[in-house]
């Protein structure tokens, strides 16, 4: 167990963190993250079951929108509208809940081309938050929407908008309950309580993310990644997800990216643009760059979490320093891959 | 004149854009900037006086840190802080209005050292956001805070909280009110009124930002952001100022960044990541790294700005492709260099 300390503060306690990367798969034209899953000791074969058969349909989705001729771009959207309406995913139906009993969406997409890019952060009523940020992208002049004025662009932009109970499940209340009993625990023992801040999540469950990366038939690459966020996240917080540079990030002349993880490191570091930028300037692979970023740069600093590239010529590359990473890839010829830890 | 057309609408239009950057200053400890300031045409001899005399006071507050041995995050909230409180900037006092009629603050602060950073946006009650960032990176778990949840935040850590119309100015209102008024007699010659969106500002004063970097006697690197945004952005719209590797970063292993412009093309070139990426890993100065984000990448996609660097053995530079920048530096015995122009 390693424990990071800066200014007195543990800032995050991890167990199980580890290095890896699966190999290479060549010719693939989409490739999907679920998020950093849960520690072996939790998986029970339901939900292992559950999880597979959900990525398997996120590929199928968006396979499909290629091979009907789909751009990149669509292709993304639709794989990662799958995954936000399923509650097995903290992305859409079934996100975490913030500490103050909420559920705040965040998405970005970007496509590699024209280095356009879309994001929401905080919304709160938009049943797909990937197609709110698509919107961003392409209906506004801006890039970053947060909080109401995103929810209203949405519904302005005739986008499914629900009640934001929609997205409120049984088994993330659950998880949030437990969280707020131990803080009052907590409180109960201590007399400056009123400084305390929100615990952390604990369960790598509670701070999932999904996302996709894509490369069309015009050689066009798009990335994309949606959240509910951290379990008990402050209200008001925002993590990588839509975030271009750190959660998402797509440049033609290098790779797409989407990361999943602790999310603030992922900010810190520019995750997913430094990839690009390590692959570009100084002509790593995206397998040693991802590599270099996950399993050394945030590894030494404490972040655990994983990025899935896809570059320009269809190698597909995932890097984790988590136990697990709920992932898979599609080729061109609809060849699936699905895993879940190493394997 | 240039007119950049994606998917059919007219993103920017453009005058005036140049390319330039100053003669490298060596020694800096601190640099600062007001935004890309205004069209040479509307410059008065009254305006040019009250920016200058604005920007030597923010060098002397944070050159006065430094002395006093404070760090170069002492030294970037202090210069910062003097140019929020100053309406003749748009960050803090002086703020654009939204086109909602509120004005929304958005801020950032990064140190090179640890990779630390701290962010807020959309918030509307702290009267000085460059410090609520800060207290986001030192108080909190998280990076970026936004909305409410960032308002109560700063309230609870003991910041200083203003009633929501301490921003406004008399200035700022005429200039969103002149941008109402257009809107109206837009939306009379249109059938299609209910979809048209805010216009972007025309003048480069409606969306200029703030910024510092700084170098302390421990070799340690800072950079910081604020901003009022765009003039007329759609509430909820949020720039590059507080996402960090947009608006702001900071690395010990190459410079400290701050940029000013048309946020979102900062957004999605990660400017100031890219910037640090350039010299880190194409072993580029700083002067040349940003002479290519800023007078090549940004220039040819048709975004206007700035940057802001200094490395970490002092050497300060700017770019911009705007007809000007409001700016200046100081160097460890106090020597002070402000410039407007190309002077």
């Amino acid at each position: 167990m390693l424990r990071i300390l800066i200014s007195g503060m543990v800032l995050f306690t991890m167990t199980n963190m580890i290095q890896a990367a699966d190999q290479v798969v060549a010719d693939v034209v989409l490739g999907i993250h679920g998020g950093i899953g849960v520690d072996k000791k939790e998986m029970t074969p339901e939900l292992d079951k559950e999880v597979r058969a959900g990525l398997k349909s996120a590929l199928e989705a968006g396979h499909a929108k290629l091979k009907a001729g789909g751009s990149s771009l669509d292709a993304v959207e639709a794989a990662i509208r799958v995954m936000e309406d399923l509650p097995v995913f903290n992305a859409g139906k079934g996100a975490v809940f913030t500490n103050a009993g909420t559920n705040e969406l965040d998405a970005s997409i970007m496509e590699g081309k024209t280095k356009k890019a879309g994001a929401m952060a905080g919304v709160m009523t938009v049943k797909n938050p990937i197609s709110g940020a698509r919107a961003v992208m392409e209906k506004s002049k801006h890039v970053l929407l947060i909080g109401k004025g995103a929810d209203s662009f949405a519904k302005q932009q005739g986008l499914e908008i629900v009640d934001p109970s929609y997205f409120a499940t049984e088994p993330r209340r659950k998880a949030i309950e437990e969280i707020w009993k131990r803080e009052e625990e907590a409180k109960k023992k201590r007399s400056d309580a009123e400084s305390l801040q929100p615990e952390l999540p604990k369960k790598k469950s509670e701070y999932g993310t999904v996302g996709a990366v894509s490369l069309d038939g015009m050689g066009n690459l798009a990335a994309g990644t949606s959240t509910g966020g951290m379990t008990n996240k402050m209200a008001g917080r925002v993590g990588d997800s839509p975030i271009i540079g750190a959660g998402t990030y797509a440049d033609n002349d290098a790779a797409a990216i989407s990361c999943t993880g602790h999310g603030e490191f992922f900010i810190r570091y520019a995750v997913s643009h430094e990839i690009v930028s390590q692959m570009k300037y100084k002509g790593l692979s995206g397998a040693a760059a991802s590599d270099d970023v996950i399993n050394k740069q945030l590894k030494n600093a404490g972040g655990e979490g994983a990025a899935i590239v896809l570059d320009r010529a269809g190698k597909f590359v995932t890097a984790y320093n988590s136990e697990g990473l709920y992932r898979g890839c599609i080729t061109k010829d609809g060849t699936v891959q699905i895993k879940i830890y190493e394997e």
